[in-house]
């Protein structure tokens, strides 16, 4: 079953290694878990609902607990705690569009708020809306998991907007295509999901981001239904896809998504290679995404991430061989791994090794157990998000950020952001370890993802507290780099402040023209994408 | 210098051979020209300027006349008869982004509309503004024509907005770069007129579409200035590029365009082969195109325009020589031509060339004089627009539309909107000669791209209404089909109408919302994109 108040399913239980403990004592010290509340007590302390009746919704505690809050740390410590700011009144659990539609006019009868939830596995708050004199209803998408066309000529998939990764490769498999969409949350995440918080998946390289995949659906407002029709390509006006793309749950509940798919690949590989340094990386897949080499994916891990990964992955009695290899190779501490995928006819796979193989060689790069690793890569590929709940119950708090910027920019925020994360709580004499990668990358630039782990405190309100600091001082630098404040996990509450540095007064005054045009009295999913302390002044707009 | 009443410079002059002028009078039977109005006549009737007096502008009557009108076939109309039916109080001719900045509050001061004009090559209406009570200026951007920044670590070059295809590409080119976008329009449209129409270029395949290469920039409005920084990918909120392209000039003026660009390619060559007719023509670029074969450009014509194609290609004594050829091959006259670029390094162009090869054989492609032909393809990538003239000249009117759709649709679509445009006129007795291709191909579907043909009447009136005519069965079966109304072209005061048909009620709504965001007081280009009988409810909504 669902992990309640954490990552993932319960039967499936990650536990860290001796050697892994040993390494997290040598970074941070020695660390302690924090108590857990159960789900007992939890249920317990749920406020009274003040949701009136309606046949699609759930009013019993346990289920409006399940459906209070996302991924993001803070929601974490709600969670883990057990003391939850808000939750939500009742669940709704359409099944069609028709219903939601339903669902819309009853909220606007009854003055409600709505707040859509697809796979609850938001990392940027888009989940744990703060209480509101309304009563809030979540909308769980989860029962609208089917296919509901294909077109196989144009290659177009119509989804009920709350299938999860799985269930969605499921059914194109069987009819022998993919959507090619995998972010680390595939597990759990849905098709609706991604597209409202433009998500990027692992294979993007080929596949595209959700924008690319996106071609058309159906947008439930409070102001009526948005029919977007799929187009290949269009230069009639802005493009309404681009809308609700990224919108988040403001404008209204995307019920039905029209995807690109492609037919399955006849082969696949994955391949790992080894970096002399990080300048050096960084030059290779830079010279492989400008020459246009057709990858599926790549992803370059710094000194210090290809280190923590190679301890976590190879089992120690043959890590002191492999670093033996690498000095042999003449590989130092500065190595950096680089991971890529070949997608395509076996020509075209066989054809983009070779040329790929060709930059990678150039800039010094070493094939050690090359194909072995880049399975490895594969095998855990959706894995990293389970080890957050075994550090956790280590005493250690797990959290990530990304950005994505300009090439030029991109070589100074790499230098100093690790460092001023690492710093983060130096004041109180508290360590944090950060390490990063890069991953989706473009002719123009590349996202930047930063891991850090650090020790959680000896309450929950100290341990949010030092959350904090970081998250401020990595968004800060993030800004203060020209970078976005997120490349694919979208804004929610937690980057909603930083929101303005990106899009400007005229931007966000044009966000919230938007807001107002599909939902006029701010119904839907209120404080995200617009922080509340502008979204008060929506109403005056 | 610049035809003031036509395409392109005139010193180069297109005439009809004597066997396109016998090909002529067998589709359309005899053709009668029109008079047309001198510069002199013109001038002479233009009414007295309304503008009041500002350092930038510039209200001679000849000045405004050559800034009045674009490229549509109702433009040529206007320009050809001499009665305009607005001609604009001044014209403004800016050289910086802070002098567009002075005119728009300078407009807000006085009260004034604005228009801008990049190259003046709109084929959908966008520059005859109907009178308006207000003085209307029109703002060239012709001046800003210089490179501004250029990143060689990203590949993004800042452009002023009002360069030219040519003028461009000669900038990139001194420093080893191109940005490969090639509408047949490049001599005379701008970068930011690329923007704000959508335009698509002949070799999107691999430079994509001016959605892809457009990375941000300044866009100067009545309520501000806003700054699009360029960002590689972000998943926060939706894009505001995606709202400036295709904005048109509702929302202000593009005065700075940030560009990805490309290092100039080490190979590029163009191919023609025949496919025995169109079902197997379609079924080869669909299989290219789906198995994500990197081409630059193809370009399936259907068998009317291959046989047109090959009439006005090749000289008459080669051309009984080549169809014994097209005999000897098995080759009927259902053959369609298709004609493929690539482009990239040697390796890349060589490797796909035998990738596409294959795929075009398996459909029973003929390559006969391939690279000739496929050179006399990239000879006359730009001069199409100039036959508009010659023909003109001759009495026969000469237009295109186009559409993009998913291949579901498209293929019902090509049957019947020959079928409609030919008949057109039927009730007159008046013959219409129609001919289609497909180009900018995607995985989806296609853009289809129809010319046609039909004898001036012996009115400028009257020929307005049999074009008119022509114009609303073309714009209704792209409708009925399911398709955009324009591919590449943009919307206009042409497609104003069949927008709300493709965007749905909610989706106007939300462009109403958006222009009134950044121009409260609708100053700006009023009837483009927003139909003037919805435009008029602006102020109310």
């Amino acid at each position: 079953m669902r992990r309640w108040n954490g990552w993932g399913d319960d039967t499936h239980q990650t536990e860290l290694a001796d050697f892994a403990k040993a390494l997290i004592a040598e970074l941070l010290g020695q660390t302690r878990p924090l108590p857990n509340a159960s789900l007992q007590e939890v249920v317990q302390s749920v406020p009274q609902t003040r949701a009136p009746d309606h046949p699609l919704i759930d009013k019993s505690p346990e289920v409006r607990i399940k459906h209070a809050a996302g991924q993001s740390f803070s929601d974490w410590i709600q969670m883990r705690s057990g003391v939850f700011t808000n939750i939500p009144d009742a669940v709704a659990f359409p099944e069609t569009s028709r219903q939601v539609r339903e669902l819309m006019d009853w909220a606007a009868r009854k003055d409600l708020i709505l707040v859509p939830y697809g796979g609850g596995t938001s990392v940027a708050g888009h989940l744990a809306c703060p209480v509101n004199d309304k009563p809030q209803i979540t909308v769980a998408l989860t029962r609208m998991n089917r296919m509901l066309d294909f077109d196989r000529e144009s290659q177009i998939a119509t989804f009920g907007a709350g299938v999860r990764g799985p269930d969605l490769e499921a059914q194109l498999a069987a009819i022998g295509y993919t959507l090619g969409h995998f972010p680390q949350s595939f597990e759990l995440s849905t098709a609706g999901g991604w597209v409202v918080t433009r998500s990027s998946g692992q294979q993007s390289l080929r596949y595209g981001r959700i924008e690319q995949l996106f071609a058309g659906g159906t947008l439930e407002t409070p102001n009526g239904t948005l029919e977007i029709p799929s187009i290949p390509a269009s230069s009639a006006g802005p493009d309404l896809r681009e809308i609700v793309l990224g919108s988040e749950g403001t404008l209204g509940i995307l019920t039905e998504v029209k995807l690109r798919v492609t037919p399955l690949a006849e082969a696949e590989q994955f391949y790992t290679v080894f970096m002399p340094d990080w300048e050096s990386g960084v030059a290779a897949i830079q010279a492989i995404t400008q020459g246009r080499i057709p990858l599926s994916m790549m992803r370059l891990s710094n000194a210090t991430e290809t280190d923590v990964s190679l301890k976590l992955a190879v089992p120690e009695n043959k890590l002191s061989k492999l670093n033996m290899l690498f000095k042999l190779r003449g590989l130092s501490e500065q190595k950096c791994m680089l991971t890529f995928g070949l997608t395509g006819s076996k020509k075209q796979v066989a054809a983009n090794y070779k040329l790929a193989n060709t930059f990678l060689k150039q800039h010094g790069g070493k094939r050690i157990f090359s194909a072995m690793l880049g399975d490895k890569w594969k095998e855990g590929r959706f894995k990293g998000p389970y080890l957050r709940d075994a550090l956790w119950e280590h005493g250690v708090g797990a959290d990530t950020f990304e950005t994505a910027m300009d090439w030029s920019a991109l070589r100074p925020y790499i230098n100093v952001v690790e460092q001023n994360v690492s710093n983060a709580l130096k004041a109180q004499g508290i360590p944090v370890f950060a390490f990063t990668h890069l991953s989706h990358v473009y002719p123009q630039g590349s996202s930047a993802y930063t891991t850090y782990l650090f020790p959680l405190a000896s309450s929950y309100e100290e341990t949010l507290q030092r959350w904090k600091i970081i998250k401020k001082i990595a968004s800060d630098t993030v800004v203060a780099h020209g970078g976005t404040i997120s490349h694919q996990h979208g804004v929610g509450r937690d980057h909603a402040p930083y929101l303005p540095a990106e899009k400007g007064k005229l931007g966000m005054s044009a966000l919230k023209a938007l807001s107002k045009s599909f939902d006029p009295d701010s119904r839907m999913n209120p404080g995200v994408l617009i922080a509340d302390d502008t979204a008060s002044t929506r109403e005056q707009a």
